[in-house]
Order: C-alpha cells, then sequence, then structure tokens
C-alpha cells in the first residue's frame, strides 16, 4: 500500500493577520512553526511511510514547514523539489488585502463567489508577479489571478509527471503546499464536483494521508488532526 | 565575474565534543544555529552574488546550515541538491571517538599521520554505513573509512558535472559542505599541494567566496570571517 502525505504549511503571519496571500512570499508565524514541528511528529508515526521524494512550491512558508517536517522525520536527506505549479492559489489584486476589507470594497456576495466558486477569477493584477524565482518562464504562462479551476490546470501537470509516476512504482510521497493548492489536487484526486468541494477545508499543518492500491485508487484516507 | 561560494556548516553537537563525526548524522549546536544565520548575513553582502543553484551533502549538519541561509538571504525557493559526494571525509573506526582518545589510543603521531596526510587511510569500518540514504548505491562504491584524495576523488565528479558547467554557463552557485570535503575540493581548485593543504583550515560558517573568468581561472578569493 503506498502512501501519499499532503501537508498544508503552517500559519503565516498573513493568516494570522486574514490577509490573502496567494504568491506574496510571507513567512511563518511563531504558531506556525510550532504546528510545522507538530506535523512532522504525526507524519513520523505514519506506520510505513517512508517517502523518496518531498515536493513544494516556491514560496517559503511551504518550503519552511516542508524543511521542518523533515528535520523532525529525520529524513532531510530526501530529494526536495520546490515548483511553482504548487503555489498556493494566485489572488490577483486581492492579494495583500484583509479579507474584512474586501467584503466592504468589493461586497459580500461578490467576494464570496470569487472565494467559492470553480471557476470564479478574482479581479487580475496588471501584470504577472516580477520576481527571480518566475524570470524563467514566459510571462504568458504566469498568472495575473486564478480561479480554483485554473489554481488546478497548472497544478495537475506536475502532479502526473513528477508525483503519480512515483506512487505507482511504490514510492511514498510528501507533498507540503497551500491550502488552495490542496484543494485542488483533493478536487481531483477524490473526485469531488464542483459543488461540494466549497465544503472542503484544509486547516494549516494537519498531515491528510492517503492509501492507494496498486492502479492508485484511494482505499484510505486518514486526517491527523 | 561568476562567482562560487562556500561555506563549512555551523558548529555540530560533534564539533563542540570534539569528536570525529565523517558520516555521523549529527545536528548543528545552537551555536552552529546562530553562526549560520551570520553566514546568511554575510552572503547576503557578497555584490552580485545571486545563485542559480545550492549544492550540499545528504548530512543534515550541512542541509540545515544550508536552509538557514537560504531563508536568510532570501533565496530558499532555489533548487537544492543534496549528495553523498559532497558528505564529509569518511573517518572509518574513528567516527564517533574523541579525538584526545584516539591520540592516546592510537598514539599523537598516528593520528597526526591520518588527520593530515593526504593520503593516509584511517582503520576502516567492517562494512559501509547501512543507511537508507546510501541503499540505492553499489556497496562498493559506498566507502569505509577515506584518506583526504580519497574524498577528493569521489567528491570531484559531482562538482565537475554540476558545479562547474552552471558557473562556465555565468551563474554563480554556493556549496555548504563539510571541513575536509571543502579541503579537498579548494586544493583542486587552487591547485594546492599535498604538503601545503595540511596547513589549510575551513573554519565554520565563513563564506569563501571565488570569483572566476570566463575560463573559470580565479581572480579573487575572500573569506568573509
Amino acid at each position: 500500500m503506498v502512501k501519499l502525505v499532503l501537508i498544508r504549511h503552517g500559519e503565516s503571519t498573513a493568516n494570522a493577520d486574514n490577509v490573502y496571500t496567494g504568491w506574496n512570499d510571507v513567512p511563518l508565524s511563531a504558531k506556525g512553526v510550532e504546528q510545522a514541528k507538530q506535523a512532522g511528529l504525526k507524519v513520523q508515526k505514519i506506520a510505513d511511510f517512508m517517502p523518496t521524494h518531498i515536493h513544494t512550491s516556491v514560496l517559503s512558508r511551504a518550503i519552511i514547514t516542508a524543511n521542518i517536517v523533515a528535520e523532525v522525520c529525520h529524513f532531510l536527506y530526501l530529494p526536495i523539489t520546490k515548483t511553482w505549479r504548487l503555489n498556493e492559489r494566485h489572488y490577483g489584486a486581492l492579494r495583500g488585502i484583509n479579507k474584512d476589507v474586501s467584503r466592504k470594497v468589493f461586497g459580500k456576495e461578490q467576494v464570496l463567489e470569487w472565494r467559492r466558486s470553480f471557476d470564479s477569477v478574482p479581479p487580475k493584477l496588471a501584470q504577472p508577479v516580477q520576481d527571480r524565482r518566475y524570470q524563467a518562464y514566459d510571462m504568458g504562462l504566469m498568472p495575473q489571478g486564478e480561479s480554483l479551476h485554473q489554481t488546478q490546470q497548472r497544478l495537475m501537470p506536475y502532479y502526473w509527471d513528477n508525483v503519480a509516476p512515483k506512487l505507482a512504482a511504490g514510492q511514498d510521497q510528501l507533498i507540503v503546499a497551500h491550502g488552495s493548492s490542496l484543494r485542488a489536487l483533493i478536487k481531483k484526486l477524490e473526485h469531488i464536483n464542483n459543488q461540494d468541494i466549497v465544503k472542503v477545508e484544509v486547516p494549516n499543518a494537519q498531515p491528510i494521508v492517503y492509501s492507494f492500491d496498486k492502479n492508485l485508487k484511494i482505499i484510505k484516507k486518514q486526517i491527523l488532526k
């Protein structure tokens, strides 16, 4: 039985401030660091879980969480891949804005629609994020704001090419990413429809353990609270 | 002018205890963590240094140092490769033994010979280190004790294949490794002879900055104390 473990990063300073973050690169809060350590202890106790690879985003809050988990679990030596495809959903012009403020500016209904609808795209930035970590890519590839659906579309190629084949070869894998990028992945893995995905929450630093059969069919899912 | 920066990990708990470590996987001491942060601040101040890749060993003290430096420098998103070829020199049967004790057991002259001669091999372990991080390799490849020369021989293929081509392409590189593995590399880079290498010390967490010309000839070396 091969296992895939998903972990959302520990609380970031932006989570603590109730601000839309997306591709902004914010650190973990002190609480988030502690949550990451606790997540590591939980991962360490998963029976027969010994990943061959760690996958994370290019955002510090996920990378730091992955490094803390790996250190606690004594597998810091594992190869780690950092990819923009596992980045958080890009919140476009909402990024950096307090969630309460956004409701006052754009209206409660509109914000709910942006946050909850699978296909709704938030107001876009005038241009993609200018940052060294994205400079190798065609700017047409880089989002200026994404729906959850668009997040899923840019994430899944990484999963199919770099995670699924390793699982199929019997190698456990660990993904450390973000609330909405993990929701997008979970939607695909569990075949959740566009309405029901609204109800799926991925709390900070609670490992989600999938056990797969040989055909990568899920036979068990466990959330380590 | 392309730059290569070498950093020896911060003080480990074994450094603090004056024990031969080699391939034993020991953590940083509290002082070592602080040294790593200071090293990060020094790297951040190197003019025009913006590496595209971080290279380190599969030993935690180097990986943790690399992660701390990367976090301080705000380039945690960089790809990092962890390879046994950058591991510390394998001290064979000396590993885990206090350096003072080793002099009493084997004699001062013999220990000096093992530590200082380029070709002297310490007493070997009965078998290679049994550890998951090395299990993919033919055991014949894995050392049971190494001279500095042997350390250099297994290290250089990684350097020529994975570091030098990037430097030649104009991309700055960062290597975080160990006292003797870095001595072995420095010996090659600077064409130091077998006698003079004895005098080369690589202190914990003091970045060594090489600037190269287009033909990878060293035009400047600076140690950031």
